[in-house]
């Protein structure tokens, strides 16, 4: 099925963080589509909670997010982005620009993960509180190895496309996702991307014109856009950062 | 671009581990397509870093496997399944039906992910000799949360379809996937797995025909197919895996 731009997206993720919902959420915002982030509407948890349970036949998805719009309800980031962004005019549309963007995506999802479990290095059964030093140890080699080698092969992408975007003249998911990515790993290691700034001027250059982009600019100033907090991916634990 | 039944595709990944690389060498012999796993030629490994460090004007990939067919050059395991499958006739033609495919694979490559990190809690930049404690800690939450919510959300697509295979009566890159990862898993927590065996029965069942399909047991029969071992994803310590 193909949504077209008079689609309505139905969003479904959990209401209090950004976390993963919210690639989704910058790329409908960015694209100005109509959408509803179900599970902060009256109800909408039990609705969400509910599709989990049984999705109507076909597979539950596995967790949030999942996106409905149609017919269609499909899960996984960045599979949801890939479906969508044709539609929201925010991918090229050749089947080489589609996958060298979702190439992309899948790389910046895998940096999220790591992010993630900097503060859940044992695993999400335990609070961050019973893991502190194996989140230290776990951060150390994050800040020091993993920061550079995802952001600065970002760099690079951008270097090849020749800039100001991931692909080149033209905005993509994935660059809204690279904004959304510097913005998290700002707030959860400031220390560390303060250093790093100077290798990563053109990713900085890519952040800031996303931020400028007057709809994801008005979302970001909006009460839509939930604060970072503790409870999401990324989370500023100070002794988690460089000294 | 389309790759054709004819199209030779060259596989670029480390030659001494299944790793994720395993998941693409699947399809292709799944399909019986024609491919060269470039790392395992003589010179390949040369031939491999070279593409990482300058991939031809395009971005280089940020870790293998890649692989190029025609004139494309893609990462990201489930990206180039995705990709691969249509012409190896490894997924339904619809766009709903692959973006579905696509959904349950993405997840399966979390569920890697998480195997991967119960031998490397604290990060890919230390020996797990030196991480031992926190890799029994970790992995005591896999072994009890983690893979029974996987697998068992398989064994629920499983049920879902109707069988024999994840999407039904035609097998998918997927189903070799399944296949692969409970392999993975019996290799590394065999005692495990064995108490799981009853939730899992149509998962099990998956895993077995597919083993049988001729060409894929014609594969892993062959020294094409390289043995599970302790430098790849999944790695037998049982000090691991429950008492």
């Amino acid at each position: 099925m193909k949504p077209t731009r008079r689609a309505s997206y139905e969003l479904f993720y959990w209401p209090m963080i950004q976390g993963r919902g919210e690639f989704v959420r910058l790329a409908l915002e960015d694209a100005g589509a109509p959408y509803v982030d179900v599970a902060r509407e009256p109800d909408g948890m039990k609705r969400m909670m509910a599709l989990m349970k049984d999705a109507g036949g076909g597979l539950a998805p596995f967790a949030p997010p999942f996106l409905r719009t149609g017919k269609l309800l499909v899960a996984q980031t960045a599979n949801i982005l890939a479906i969508v962004a044709p539609a929201l005019g925010l991918v090229g549309k050749s089947e080489g620009a589609r996958a060298y963007a979702h190439q992309v995506q899948l790389t910046i999802m895998d940096l999220v993960v790591e992010a993630h479990d900097t503060h859940h290095p044992l695993g999400g059964s335990l609070y961050y509180e019973d893991q502190k030093p194996e989140s230290k140890q776990r951060s150390a080699g994050f800040v020091k190895e993993r920061i550079p080698k995802h952001l600065g092969w970002l760099e690079r992408a951008l270097a090849a496309s020749g800039g100001p975007y991931l692909f080149g003249r033209k905005a993509s998911y994935v660059d809204l996702s690279a904004f959304q990515v510097v913005a998290g790993l700002d707030y959860a290691f400031p220390r560390a991307m303060k250093r790093m700034t100077r290798s990563i001027r053109r990713l900085r250059a890519l952040s800031e014109r996303v931020a400028e982009r007057p709809r994801t600019a008005a979302y970001l100033a909006s009460s839509r856009r939930i604060p970072f907090n503790e409870h999401g991916i990324f989370r500023r634990y100070p002794e988690l950062d460089e000294a």
